[in-house]
């Protein structure tokens, strides 16, 4: 079975403050473009960058993901530490998943270049860190997702097959 | 008062070989953009890491600035060392600043990509590298400063308030 | 004389299994441009992180060249360690020729983003990854080649001569 973690990190929400809507955005964005059986593990914690890691290497290591995304945290803020938290726990940076992002949602909005998200490999597991608004999260998902099951095959981990109508995933031919 | 710290970065200069027009640059500009009344803090130093970075926090903690915009000293010469002075003072890079002053200038020089400029938070200050020629400085600066004042609403700044007419800035609706 | 190492990075190329011909789609494309009489130092190694340190040192050090291009290993699986070893003897990181290469391959391929090359300064030298595949060499080489010869002026390396009618190179009037 595919697993997949959904990461919401921020404080208001964790605390009961406001329901986080991010993390179900992006479970709804996840059925939309899967065809493989996939199971969500759902995490909701508080922008503390111990917890943040804790939180990924719990969701690789125990859980066994092999796609996690978080939401909430990439901002300039001080409490903002979810790239910091992520490059903690990679062993490999892909930069171009934020750089696309932020070229992404630049069409949209001058302040993306706020965005530090940043997404990388720990072990057999994709990290990625998206933005926190529902509306920009979808836009992200749809620019980098074309390069996720591929990246996914080169790490060893399962075969993700998509809904051609819906995304259009590429694996060049070797 | 709101106080924005100029840092002319360059070994002629600093030694009055020619005179440093880059830093009036871009005071120019900032009194075109900005609405709210300022003060400009003006710095001239030398291409030496440790002072850019005695320079920069100098003017972040003493003078309490809210923007520190440096130019010169980010290409690829041994004397250019403006970024990692910048890193080494900040504690959360923004890689977003640097992408977008690159992608912009590509669009008038393909040696834009020697330019390693990028930005950082230090407390509550944006630090921000600029090229070392004044066309260079406006044309960045007029990418990447609509994104400014929400950048420093963020890190708990003052409300920079700017002139509509010469640059849309943008604040997102929470 | 002027001296290019080329570094072809691969497990399999390395030990006889395939051929490989990433090295020479570089050396095709460098006598293309060039109009300077210039040497290849060919190299052909396994995806080892020493190794391939080891190898760029030489090449900077020993063998006084003034651009190294690596191809291979630059993407997520956990053999691609060419940009950290690259990272690793670079004294001075060149972020603009990454990104410039991700958004070029971009327009070809959305696995682009899954590209992790990077380049950087060793003393005298610029070092610089391509992809692995002939056609994306030459395509990211197009792309950053016309700052290359202005880059190797600014570190005072020897000047580069190239063919007009093939490759525009810039440089700007100071």
């Amino acid at each position: 079975m595919i697993k997949i973690g959904i990461v919401a990190v921020s404080d208001r929400a964790s605390q009961g403050v406001y329901e986080d809507i991010s993390g179900g955005a992006i479970i709804d964005t996840l059925h939309d473009y899967l065809l493989s059986e996939w199971q969500a593990v759902y995490r909701l914690i508080p922008d503390e960058q111990w917890l943040i890691e804790q939180t990924l290497i719990e969701l690789v290591e125990a859980e066994g993901c092999s796609l996690v995304v978080t939401t909430g945290g990439t901002g300039p803020a001080p409490r903002d530490v979810t790239p910091e938290a992520t490059e903690a726990v990679c062993h490999k940076m892909m930069p171009g998943f934020g750089e696309l992002m932020r070229a992404t949602s630049l069409q949209f909005v001058p302040t993306a270049i706020l965005s530090r998200q940043t997404a990388g490999i720990r072990h057999q597991c994709l990290i990625l860190n998206l933005p926190g608004k529902p509306k920009s999260i979808r836009e992200c998902l749809d620019a980098v997702f074309p390069a996720v099951p591929y990246c996914i095959d080169l790490i060893g981990g399962p075969f993700l097959e998509t809904k051609p109508d819906i995304i259009k995933v590429f694996r060049p031919k070797i």
